[in-house]
């Protein structure tokens, strides 16, 4: 049986990549349109090849290092286990990239031969699909080759699938299996935190160049072709939300498996697993339901590729895929839950130590927990960001009155909006401590993302047809082509909502089943009551108090670092405008190199020093004052890269709506209520009065206004919030491969 | 000689009020001026009166049912106490308002008679000492009263005094002492928050419907009398940051020393004090080393009251008055600790439970520990604020290229200035807890506002001085006149920086010492070892959560509040000046009373859900979910707090700097530079630009820009900033009174 259901993960393995590798050459093989629009998509490609390839190679130096001293410190198990994740993570955004830069153009073409939306989105779709594949693929692979391989050796794979377990195999766990294992995702969460902060300083930096000449100064619309930072722009979206947004992802897959792993593991070592059948179970569910999921997302990406005429409501499409592939996993994850744990007694089951809850289920409805917590914390960014709510008309509104207070009333929408999504959280850590004790935290992160393969593609078809759409505006094409992209990239907006709940979460889950692990990892305890990290200690309190002070540094370098990328910019587009007067007419083509190059060089040289940073401080501090300031750590920047994390996605998802709200016109009605007003008024003042505020759409002091607000914004939901999200795993991890080391030697033990 | 030192305390509080008497009626006997200065000064008196009458009606009823409930649930003597704590707390406030309103066209005329500004300084600073003085001695007076008379009963201060304790004493001690001191606290709390939210709505709400019509649409100067919130927007001056500063301080104060006295008998009760001399010792130093401050303040302000003849260079004679207070504190405090603690043998002294590892001097030295990291976190706001270093250079340098940079720099700045304070206080609580354990952690606290009668006296002196600016424009008088005020002002906001680090520092340092006692009051322990706040608990991460959030949320509430109500003054500064357009002609009188009773209506409005949600927050769910839950609250709110305050206080500071560079021509060495390019340009672009870039200073696109930073700024700094100082404090103290019930009946206990 247990053999079976490993099977199901290797099948889904390579069902994934195999359909990833047909879709890629299906996109690929299509037609790339007009001269000029291979022209531009050229361009866009071989920017963002560039990025990547300088970008990898300072990674490479980095990652070198870093596998080095693993490899001297820990062991060569972690080493390379480390290097498989980097290599895989670096692949995987590397792919989805790739095949990104070919999609757009291809998107643009079908839009513009087939001038039907259904079309276009299965374009689209596949070609965000590879990238959704690709990162659960290439994920599940590495997991099981260093899961299997590594972490226990090969001869193990029989004894754990029957659950019988030698003495080699508990030497194997005890020896190296946390560090192999944590090995790995350090891989994978150091490749996500330079792609996402690289990335996201980049394609920020373009953004924000791009409107701040573009739009306020010039007057031109967005992907003017006489902008000369346009490109550059579209290069961005590539590289951060694509390449970025995917060994993200990757790497919380990763951690959430992982995680459960991990912890089942120590606590086996500690005695807290009284069966070996149960240590199996536990070791193998996260693997096997993240395999499930795979295969659950094959069929829901499938209900769009192969569906032979998709509607016009592209919405319903991407719903309907993601909720198959939610359903199905749901579903399934259910059989899975109850196979794996039921032959092994109920008393062993829900004794406290494990803390089963409710038997052969609880893992399961700790997964169930984190999907509906992942959900509920996305409907509520929805309520707060989007304008069909009270928050973002109110920003709005007050963008009648000037910047000051658009930006006022978006960063008191930020603030408050942390409230709720944090209450949501803790219920939901509460619920699934209740159900399955500390691995039931780790099994609501791995619920969240155990169908992440479909959620990727539709985080990724997003950036593809917001390229295909600037593809379209620069090559001239037909409006009607840019109206059909437009609205594919709209719908791409808001299901991203709920990503970012699923993202927060599971970071938030993820990191807190790795503290434990850590905590585990130099304590020597065997009771769960026993696993202690006590705040009134001043060693652990100062330690929170300083790591709660980290993501408001990191946060506020990753800022600086977009304003002073942004400068350049604006300072090359001020420049060309300035010396070739022609741009602005259309006479003259604009140097686009030049500000690819300035984006690029920007980011490359603003995202050493934050990741560096967050990477060396758990360590650094660790071999200073030991692990209970680490712990501490852990904890405060934990909570508060929570805080910050909800604080920028909202407060930036709302400036950003509030500008659109106001561009569709929805300070219209207060034109409306004026109109009427202006047949009943007697007073001039009336009238003049109604004249000020009649102007209130693209274009008004109130538009400039919430443009404002939107810049600001720009790099605190893009840039800023997601690196948090890998700020506190990737602290978690590093914490969890080198605790073993300072916890016996540190600068405190050898004073005190 | 304990008799003695309890005798300084008592000569400090005559002497201190007396003092106060004096200089009150020695300012009110000077002549107000002009007519139109009496006529101005009058209305800003009445202003402020009126607003804090109403506010402290409404504050009235809240305290009034509080004292019910606390009389109901706790004790008579709590609730006696709690009554106590807060018409102290009221008073001082408004005593120092009341003399503040006397003083500010007094020093006006001042400066308008003699032109000096040594004569100008002596009257405001008189105004201010009052202020100063009757914080320092009510706070002290009540302190006494509540420790001695209903703390222990009267019976018990001989034995307290001599250190040998009775039976009966520790009866005292174990049925009301922590409780009745505790409602004390939670008097001078309620008062604090409510006279700082909703001064800090007042305030902030008059100056940015003051600024946003003002400055921005009609063009007019700061305290132009053609404005018609400029009246409201110096009353807020006087309700805001007089009496709004002073009870926070008087709170401050006072939460510094019961936190120690409190933490002494609980230490006590949990067999943790090995000796009863050593108890005497510990309760009264505290308030024998507030009282000597307080004497050495008297010293410090009597050199600028008494000194005939002041220099011109205000702040070093302002500096100097500070100094004395403080260089005197530290010296009397170090014989202070050695006479109270050099009798107790060393053993004692020195066990593990109490931890004076350096003997006697350890408060002492824990209290200049305090000092230290007040003064350090203070220079380090000045380096992130102040327009002489490169961060707020940088802001202002941005704002070049319009609002949105300016923004962004702005809190990129305050992110990055979190991180280098809180090291400073991690250092210090490890410090202070190395020197003397939990009790040098409120020592630490103790130490930085033991000058407060000093530190108050300079606080309160600038809003004296803007205010007497605010007259002499609006009077129109000679610019001489404004151009001495101006002087004074600029001097008051320099010092009010160190006033912030020690703001900060100290409510830290006295919500952990609070939330010591909170555990201490319904663990059962005996080693200072078990005091265990484990974060691991399910139970406690989800408060520690939720608590980490309640900042965020207090902080948007607040900034929505002053947002909703500036924007209720726009409206109504701009129907005045359209209704009456003589008004912008000067030759009509703008309605001002309208203006300050919108402010007065919203301010009333707006501060009852943001106060009255934390002081439910953890009663509420201290009754659902139990003590452990309301633990994590109290920490995760401490750490975000202290985050969001020094982040809100130090953007805020350096955006109103960064936009007050541009006035002073800061940007100009640019222009500089365009000249010299001028003379060398061939080309037409380069001077085309040098003009672009020319008009750098007052009323340039930079320096829009960079009032948009300060008006976003201004309700960050002088509202929610200060207004975070109190959150951790009330909440502390409120789940310090309601814990001994919460701990027994709970929800969560019933089901679980």
């Amino acid at each position: 049986m247990e053999n079976l259901l490993l099977i199901i993960a290797g099948v889904a393995i390579v069902l994934a990549i195999a359909y990833a590798v047909f879709n890629y050459f299906c996109v690929k093989k299509l037609e790339e349109g007009t001269e000029k629009m291979g022209e531009i998509a050229g361009a866009i490609r071989i920017g963002a090849n560039a990025f990547i390839k300088y970008e990898y190679k300072l990674v490479a130096i980095i990652g070198a290092v870093i596998a080095v001293v693993v490899f001297i410190v820990i062991s060569w198990q972690a080493a390379i286990a480390f290097v498989i994740g980097a290599v895989l993570s670096a692949s995987a955004g590397w792919v989805g990239m790739k095949i990104a830069t070919y999609a757009n153009v291809r998107v643009t073409n079908t839009a513009r031969e087939s001038k039907d939306v259904g079309k276009t989105l299965k374009v689209a779709f596949k070609g965000g699909s590879v990238m959704g594949l690709c990162v659960a693929g290439f994920a599940l692979l590495g997991v099981v080759i260093v899961f299997l391989v590594f972490g226990l050796g090969l001869g193990q794979i029989d004894e754990i699938v029957k659950g019988e377990i030698s003495k080699n195999f508990i030497t194997g766990l005890e020896s190296s299996f946390t560090m192999t294992l944590s090995g790995y995702a350090l891989g994978c969460s150091i490749i996500a935190m330079f792609n996402r902060v690289g990335g996201g300083i980049y394609t920020k930096a373009a953004d924000m160049g791009a409107d701040l000449v573009g739009k306020t100064e010039a007057h031109i619309p967005e992907d003017d072709p006489r902008n000369p930072a346009t490109i550059a722009d579209n290069v961005g979206d590539n590289v951060g939300d694509v390449a970025g947004l995917g060994s993200d992802l990757l790497e919380s897959y990763v951690g959430a498996m992982l995680s459960a792993v991990i912890l089942a593991g120590e606590m086996f070592m500690h005695g807290m697993v009284l069966s070996e059948k149960l240590l199996s179970s536990l070791l193998l569910f996260p693997i096997v339901f993240a395999g499930c999921g795979l295969l659950a997302c094959i069929i829901g990406i499938s209900y769009i590729v192969l569906k032979p005429r998709l509607s016009k409501n592209v919405h319903m499409e991407l719903n309907i895929a993601t909720w198959i592939a939610a359903g199905v996993t749901v579903g399934v994850g259910c059989l899975i839950s109850y196979f794996m744990f039921k032959d092994i007694p109920a008393d062993i089951l829900k004794t406290n130590e494990i803390g089963f809850k409710v038997g052969e289920f609880s893992p399961w409805l700790a997964a169930v927990c984190g999907i509906i917590a992942g959900i509920v914390i996305g409907v509520i960014s929805e309520y707060y960001t989007s304008y069909d709510y009270k928050p973002t008309k109110g920003i709005a509104q007050s963008s009648k009155e000037g910047p000051a207070l658009t930006v006022t009333q978006g960063l008191a929408t930020g603030m408050i909006s942390c409230m709720l999504p944090v209450v949501v959280l803790a219920l939901a850590i509460f619920g699934s401590y209740q159900l399955a004790g500390m691995y039931g935290i780790s099994c609501a992160a791995l619920g969240m993302l155990s169908f992440v393969a479909a959620t990727v593609s539709v985080d990724t078809y997003g950036p593809i047809s917001d390229n295909a759409g600037g593809i379209a505006e620069m090559s001239e094409l037909d409006p009607e082509v840019r109206e059909i992209t437009d609205k594919l990239d709209s719908v791409g907006n808001t299901t991203a909502a709920i990503g970012k709940g699923f993202a927060i979460g599971s970071a938030a889950f993820a990191a807190l089943s790795l503290m434990t692990s850590y905590l585990f990892a130099f304590s020597d305890i065997n009771l769960i009551e026993e696993l202690i990290l006590n705040i009134m200690n001043p060693l652990v309190l100062c330690g929170a108090l300083c790591g709660a002070a980290l993501p408001f540094f990191f946060s506020g370098l990753l800022i600086k670092a977009v304003a002073k990328a942004a400068r350049k910019m604006v300072e090359e587009v001020r420049r060309q405008f300035r010396e070739y007067p022609g741009i602005l007419d259309g006479t003259q083509v604009p140097d686009y190199k030049t500000c690819i190059e300035i984006s690029s060089q920007g980011a490359l040289k603003e995202m050493r020093m934050p990741c560096i940073f967050c990477i060396l401080f758990p360590i650094v501090t660790g071999f200073i004052f030991g692990p209970y300031f680490v712990g501490g750590v852990l904890i405060g920047a934990t909570i508060t890269a929570i805080m910050l994390a909800l604080f920028c996605g909202n407060s930036g998802g709302a400036w950003d709506n509030a500008k659109k709200y106001i561009e569709a016109g929805g300070l219209k009605d207060v034109k409306e209520d004026l109109e009427k007003l202006k047949e009943d008024a007697e007073k001039a003042e009336a009238l003049a009065d109604a004249k000020a505020e009649e102007n209130v759409g693209k274009g008004s002091p109130a538009h400039d206004a919430a443009v404002v607000g939107d810049t600001v914004g720009d790099p605190l939901k893009d840039t800023v919030g997601p690196s948090l999200d890998i700020l506190i795993k990737i602290m978690s991890t590093i914490s969890l491969v080198a605790v073993v080391v300072f916890s016996e030697w540190n600068l405190f033990n050898l004073i005190f």
